[in-house]
C-alpha cells in the first residue's frame, strides 16, 4: 500500500485526490503501448470465458488482467504518430500509442474496471458508447464526472449488460479531440459463444482528417472538407485485405467517427446488418443491401457468406473518399488543349505538366513531385495494374481449398499475412511495449 | 355576418378574392401568438377525442375551437424574434410569433380546418408533410394551389385518415423560408388511446443557420456552411431538458429540416424507432438503436423504457453540431509554441490571446469578447463544471421515486421546471396573446 | 469470320489483343445510340422469357440480340451532350450517346454477354453494381481485370443470379468518371413474372454536377458544392413526370451515385421499400414511409397504390436540391433596404438590380440576363402559378378514370405524352441510330 502510494507521489501518472477512493486497494495495471499499424494476431482468452476474438483492421486488443472477478484494462490517452500508409505520418492524438486505440474486449456479464490515464496536454473523459452502465461511468465531463486532468487517472467500473459492438471516445472537448483521431472499439462478445457466432469477424472505425499537403497535424475545425478519408486511421494500399476461406460466413463491424455518412458497398455479395450499436437486429428486421449507411456515431455489424471465390472490393461509396488527398476546387480541363498554354508556362516554370485533358486516370502512373509527407492521390496496384484508389478501400480475399494454416495468398499487396489470425501461422506478433510507470 | 364583412374590409388581414368561397359562413377563429421560448404546459383536450398532449420542446401547442364537427385552427405566417439562448436573438419566419410554429395537435378522425394569413413580405403556402389529403390541400404554390399573398389568408380543410408524426412547412419559395425558420410539428394521436400509449411524448424540429458573428439574420443561400445547429430554433445550454420518471415508458419525436443528416444519439438506454412520417414502424421491423439518422424531411419517434436514473446526453452525434458558431476554417495551433510570437503581436494588439495549443478545451473557461448577439462556442456548466457543449444537445434527466406533483429538479441548469407538466404542478402557463384583427 | 477480322482491323473499335479471345466466335452486335433525352416507350421483350419493362425517366432501354442462349449489349462508353433542360447542354461522358447510359433489361437466369468499347479519351471498366458474379466479371479495373484503353471492347459474361435494381459505372479513374455522367441502371425481372409484380415500373439514378454558369462541362474534383442537382441529369421542369391510373400499384426505383445523401419524398401516398441494390426486403422487414434516405451508391425501388387523385410533388427534401444553379454564398438581403444603394450603383451600373429584400419568390417572376447554357434557379409553372422549383423535383399524375390507351393529360408541362408507354398509344419512338462500324 505505501509503495503504491510512493508511486503515485512521485510519477507523472498520478491519482486525482478525488478519484483516490475510486481504485482502493486495486494497483493500476500495466497499459500496454503500440508502436506499429499492422493487424495484430487476435488473442485468445487464457482468462475468463471464452470467445473467438475480432480481428482489428490494422490494429490490436488491449491486454488485461483479472483481479477478484473484474477485468482490468488500462488505456492511456496521449499523443501519438500514425502511419496513413508508408509516405505519411499524422501527429495525432490516441491511446496507448496509436489511433485509433486498443480494441477492448471482453464478454456479456463481464465485470470491467477501465483505468485511463491523460498524458494529453489538456483534460479529457471517456464515454462509452452504447453501453448501458450506471450514469457516473458514462464518461460526459462535465455532466457525470469531473474531466479528468493531464497527469490524472480515472477508473470506470461496470458490468457488461448485453453484448455488441461499441466504442469509446471523449466527451470532453469532443470536436477536437475526435478530429485528432481519440477513439477505439468495444467489443462484448456473446456470453453463449454459439449465439451470432461467425468464421470471420473484423473491426474497425472510420475517421476522417484535414491534413494540409506537407503538414502533420490536422486541422481540427474542419466541417466538411475533409482529405484523409480512412479505416482505422489508414488508407488505401496500406488497409490490410480481410483474407477468408471460401465458405466462411464472415462478419464485419464498422463504426462511424466523422462528420458525414458513410456509405460502406461490398462488391460479390449480398449482406445483413446484424447488429447495431444498440444491440443484434431480429432476423425478422433485416434487408438485403451491397451497400450499408453508417451515419455518423453509428455501428453496423454486416454478416455474409464468402460463397464467391475472388478479391472483392470493400470501401465507401462517395468516390471522393476512395481518394487520397487533392484539393477539391480544381478546374476541369477535359476537353481542353492546353498545349500552346503549356509552351509557354514553361518557358516560366520549367517543371510545368499539364494534367487532365483526357480525365486524370493518368494521374496514378505520374511521378509528380509530391510535398512531404503527402500521398498520391490514386495509388495501388493490383494483378491488373493500378487500382487508381486510396482513403477508405481494401479487398475482401475470397480463397478456396484454404484451411487452418494453410493460406496462400497472392502476395500481390502488403500485409498477405496475420490478417485472419485465428487460422493461420502467423508470424510472432510484435512485442508489446509498456508504458514506464 | 356584417361586422366579420366590415372587419374583412379594414384590415390588412384581408381574405383574398379568390378564396372567399372557400370559408363560406365560417369566421376566423383568433390567431394566438407567443413571445416566449418556454416549453410550455401541454394542453389536455377540453373538447373533441381525447388524447395526451405531447411536450413540444421550448414550444406550445396551437390552441383551436370546434365549430360544426370541425377543429379550426389559425396560423400566421410573419416575421419573428427567436432567443437561441440568452445573449443571441435571430431576426427569422415563423407562425404565431415564434419558429418552429406552435405544435398542432389533434385525433386520427378528426376533420381540421387550418386558417393560414400571411402577414410575411412575400407570397407563402402551406404543405403538410406526411399527409394523406385532397390534392388541392397539399400546399404546393403553383401545383396545387394559387400562392397566398401577403395579406390573404387561405383556408385548409381535410379529415385525418392516420395518426403519427407530421410536420407543416411553406412550398413556396421553400429554400429560402425554411432556411428563416419557417417550420411546425404536426400530431395526430391515435383515435384509440391506448395504442401506443407512453409516459411522456416529446417532440422537435431540427433547424439549421447561417447566422455571421454579431448579425441577426440568417444567410439563407447557404448549402452546407451552417453555424447554428438547434432543436427547435435553441441551443445548448438554452434546449430544455427532458425530464421523465424511472420506469417510464418514453417516446421522442424527432424531424429534420435542415440541409443534412442528424444522427440523434441517447446515452444510457436502448431505443426502437416506432414510427415515421409514414407511420408505426411494425414490431418485427424494429431495429436496436443508440443512435437513428434522421434524414432531411424524415421524422422519426423512437422509444425506450427510462430504466436508469441519472442526466443522460441527448444530442447529434456530429461534433459539428454540438457546437455554437465557429470558424471551420480556423488553422490548428495543437503543439504550436506560440509564445514568442504572441510577445510580438501584443506590441501591436494589446487583447490578442493566443489559443489552441493544447486543444480547445479552455475555451470554454475563457472570457473572451465576443460580438454583439454571439454565443460561446462551448458552453453549458453541469454538477462537475463545463460541458464544453453547444448546438444540438440537452439532457434527459430520469428521476427515481418521483410521482405526478413531486418532480425535484436539481436545478442546475435552465428551465428546471414544466418541461414535464403532464405530471407537474407547474407555474401558470404564460398568457397567451391574441393577434389584434 | 473474315469479314468480321476485316471489319475489326479496319476500325476505331478494335478488340483489344488481350481480349479476342473472350470474343471467340462472336460477332459484335450493333451498338444503339440515342441523340434525345425524352422518356422512350418502354420496349417488351420480344424473345426470352417474358416480363414487364420498367419506364427509364427521360431515358431509354437497349436492345439486346440473343445469340446461342445469350443476351449480347453492346455498350459504348464516350463523350456525350445531355440537355439538362431546354436552355442548358452538359459536356459529359455516358454511354451510347446520352447519360445515364441506356437501361439495361433481363430476367433472372439469363445469361447476358456485354461488350464494352471505349470510345473515351482515357480508359475505362465497367463495374455490374450488386450483381453477383466472377470476380473476374466484376470490373474494377487493376484488380479484376486490365483496364479497357481508348479504342479497345472488352466482354463480360455472367448469368443474372437475382431479380432486383442494378446500375453500371466505372471502377476506373472512378472519382472523374462518375463525375462526368458514366452511369446506367441495370434491372433485373424476376423468372416468375407474377413474383412483385406492379402496374407501372419507374426507375432513374441521381447524379449531381458542378458546372460554372456559362461553361459546359463539370468540375470534376468538387466534393461538396454541386450546382446541378438531378434525376437522371434531367432538371425540373424538364424531367417528365410520371402518370399513373388512379389504383394502380406503382414502383419507383432510385439509384444515387452523387457525394451525398438523397432523402426522396412523395407527396399524398405512404410508400414502403420493398427493394435494395442487394435484393427484396421481406414484409416483416418494411416500413411506411414518405421519405426515404437514398445513400451514396444505394438503390431503392419504394412501392405504393396510387389512391389518391392529382398533381403530388416527388423530390428530393433537400431544399437546395430543388433549385437550378445558384450561388451559395451570396449574403441575405431580407429585411434591408436597398433603394438608396441601388439608384447609386444604378449610375454605375445600368442594369442593376437588387433583389432578395423580401425574400427570393420574386426570382421566378423576373426575366434576369442569364449567361449562356445557364438554367433560372427557380422555375417551372403549374396550373396555379409558378412553382420556384428546379433540380431534383417531378410531379406524379395520378388520373382517374383512365384506361389503356386513353391517357388524357392536362398539359401544363412538358412531355404530356409517352411516359407510361405500357398504355398508352404513343407517337412512334424516335429511331434509334446506330454507331457507324
Amino acid at each position: 500500500m505505501v509503495s503504491r502510494r510512493h508511486f503515485l507521489q512521485n510519477s507523472s501518472l498520478m491519482l486525482g485526490a478525488a478519484l483516490v477512493s475510486k481504485v482502493e486497494a486495486a494497483s493500476i495495471p500495466e497499459a500496454a503501448v503500440m508502436d506499429s499499424s499492422r493487424t495484430h494476431t487476435p488473442i485468445f482468452p487464457a482468462s475468463g470465458r471464452p470467445y473467438q476474438p475480432v480481428v482489428t483492421l490494422n490494429g490490436w486488443t488491449l491486454p488485461w488482467r483479472m483481479k477478484n472477478g473484474w477485468k482490468e484494462f488500462h488505456l492511456v490517452s496521449e499523443p501519438v504518430e500514425r502511419e496513413f500508409a508508408a509516405g505519411m505520418v499524422g501527429h495525432l492524438w490516441g491511446y496507448n500509442g496509436q489511433t485509433p486505440g486498443p480494441t477492448i474486449e471482453a464478454v456479456e456479464g463481464d465485470k470491467v474496471r477501465i483505468f485511463v490515464t491523460n498524458k494529453l496536454p489538456e483534460h479529457t473523459a471517456v464515454h462509452w458508447h452504447g453501453m448501458l452502465l450506471p450514469c457516473g461511468m458514462d464518461g460526459v465531463g462535465g455532466l457525470t464526472q469531473p474531466q479528468i486532468k493531464p497527469g490524472q487517472t480515472f477508473v470506470y467500473e461496470f458490468e457488461l449488460k448485453k453484448s455488441g459492438t461499441f466504442m469509446y471516445h471523449p466527451h470532453a472537448d469532443e470536436m477536437v479531440q475526435m478530429a485528432m483521431g481519440m477513439m477505439g472499439l468495444f467489443i462484448v462478445h456473446p456470453k453463449n459463444p454459439r449465439f451470432m457466432a461467425v468464421d470471420r469477424d473484423f473491426a474497425f472505425l472510420i475517421a476522417a482528417y484535414d491534413i494540409d499537403p506537407g503538414t502533420y497535424t490536422p486541422r481540427v475545425n474542419t466541417m466538411t472538407e475533409f482529405n484523409m478519408w480512412t479505416f482505422n486511421s489508414r488508407v488505401f494500399p496500406a488497409i490490410d485485405p480481410m483474407v477468408v476461406a471460401l465458405g466462411d460466413k464472415v462478419r464485419i463491424r464498422v463504426g462511424n467517427l466523422t462528420m458525414t455518412n458513410h456509405p460502406i458497398h461490398l462488391h460479390g455479395h449480398t449482406f445483413e446488418v446484424t447488429g447495431t450499436d444498440g444491440g443484434w437486429v431480429p432476423k425478422t428486421a433485416r434487408w438485403p443491401e451491397v451497400t450499408t449507411d453508417v451515419a455518423v456515431g453509428q455501428m453496423r455489424a454486416i454478416e455474409f457468406h464468402a460463397d464467391a471465390a475472388g478479391d472483392w472490393a470493400f470501401h465507401c461509396h462517395k468516390s471522393h473518399h476512395t481518394m487520397n488527398a487533392m484539393g477539391h476546387a480544381v478546374p476541369t480541363l477535359i476537353g481542353a488543349n492546353t498545349r500552346d498554354l503549356t509552351a509557354k508556362i514553361k518557358q516560366v516554370a520549367q517543371g510545368y505538366m499539364p494534367m487532365g485533358e483526357t480525365g486524370m486516370a493518368d494521374m496514378s502512373d505520374m511521378n509528380m513531385p509530391l510535398p512531404a509527407n503527402t500521398l498520391p492521390m490514386m495509388t495501388g496496384t493490383g494483378p491488373f495494374g493500378s487500382l487508381e484508389m486510396g482513403g477508405m478501400f481494401t479487398v475482401l480475399k475470397v480463397r478456396a481449398g484454404q484451411a487452418a494454416g494453410n493460406y496462400q495468398d497472392p502476395g500481390w499487396y502488403q500485409h498477405p499475412k496475420g490478417t485472419v489470425a485465428r487460422l493461420v501461422e502467423d508470424e510472432p506478433a510484435e512485442p508489446v511495449h509498456r508504458h514506464e510507470k
